[in-house]
């Protein structure tokens, strides 16, 4: 009877991921993109000022001083980078990718543009919703976050990172576009590093930020559909106009 | 004397308007769009929910009901549109462009595409930005609010509103772009009519919304530039693609 059950329980769940599937294609059809529902996580740690962003350490490949991690004795070593749990892990900035992948279970999506479908935004914060994006011959980690940044005022953040150094990162362009409604919201910028840390991105506010009534009038029942575009920087210059 | 030390008083505000508009200039030099610098006005008025928007009644050219005006007797005439002022005045559609000229001294510009100058973004909460633009036939409202929505942490809100009926409005559409420091971000919409109050837009936060950090990022030395563009639905339904 439990077997049934939880079968039961299985195809329900399908359908349901085949549901919001279908709707992300529906809305984005057009372009034909890949779309990946991405659920949410709630986020067992939570220190908004986990680590002070230094341009310079970073660039160097030594991860600035974080909270929970007391000292990174080897320059070549980075923590592990993902930033739903306090993980102890370090290694080389080669392996963070399959350390992502593989411990904490982050899918990984190929192509130019994509489109992260993430569901039950109705979720209370703190809440992240993340993948990895493998495009132009490097990862990069989308970031959702709901916070309350103040008491009460949830917001979401969403922003990229390239899993490599700054340098590296100053060469590309990533693109965030909401549509729906006759509405479009689009957010263009240089990935940061993961080096230099999300909860600085988002603490700093630099990122596409949206208020809960932004969110809900992006979403369709509970779901918000961000489109995911990233070019090399020489493309965002030619582009540079009004 | 005194005479003496207001005209050196104007001079410095010339040299500091020319500066304003030499740097709004450098921005959107590529383009070569039309800089139009608009100082901030402390909102004399402010009632978050002056207006109950009613999409039916407004179809018909009647304003909902305000808070300010008792009742509109006659269905043709609408009351003031500027959402700085508790104005009493009523009048034509037809009239509100020259009634918010001669009255409220708005300005209003000429061309397809122009490029909104906010300056001092620093002045405290509420606080308007407002100007006419004349575009495609038709003359449309943009206001820049800043407002504690939520006490303590202002934000800015910016839409354009279409100086003529709900019908009319839906054939447009508007686009405001932020672009600093290889950051973007753009907003495009349907504008709403006049006739739908301004205040109910930006309490729905259904229009670009900035936080005082993302501001501070677009700005420059405490001016904001925002580029404008206005374009009829059809060309925003064939660029409809991700």
């Amino acid at each position: 009877m439990l077997f049934f059950t939880q079968c039961f329980g299985a195809v329900l769940d399908l359908i349901h991921l085949r549901f919001q599937h279908y709707k992300a294609k529906r809305v984005f059809s057009a372009a034909g993109q890949l779309v990946c529902v991405v659920n949410p996580t709630h986020s067992l740690k939570y220190a908004p000022t986990r680590c002070a962003a230094g341009q310079t350490s970073a660039e160097q490949g030594v991860l600035p001083p974080c909270l929970h991690h007391e000292a990174v004795h080897d320059p070549q070593l980075v923590p592990c980078t993902c930033p739903l749990f306090s993980c102890p892990w370090e290694g080389h900035l080669e392996v963070v990718v399959s350390h992502l992948r593989q411990t904490h279970r982050i899918n990984i999506l190929q192509g130019a543009e994509i489109v992260f479908l993430a569901t039950d935004m109705h979720l209370p914060a703190p809440t992240d919703w993340i993948i990895m994006h493998s495009c132009l011959g490097h990862q990069f980690l989308l970031v959702l976050r709901k916070q309350e940044k103040y008491e009460g005022h949830p917001q979401f953040f969403a922003t990229m990172m390239l899993i490599g150094t700054p340098t590296q990162a100053d060469n590309f362009t990533y693109r965030l576009e909401l549509n729906r409604n006759q509405r479009r919201l689009k957010w263009e910028a240089t990935p940061r590093s993961v080096l230099e840390c999300v909860d600085s991105v988002i603490s700093d506010g630099d990122c596409l930020v949206l208020n809960t009534s932004l969110a809900q009038l992006f979403s369709d029942n509970g779901s918000l559909a961000i489109g995911i575009a990233i070019t090399t920087s020489k493309v965002h210059n030619a582009e540079d106009e009004m």
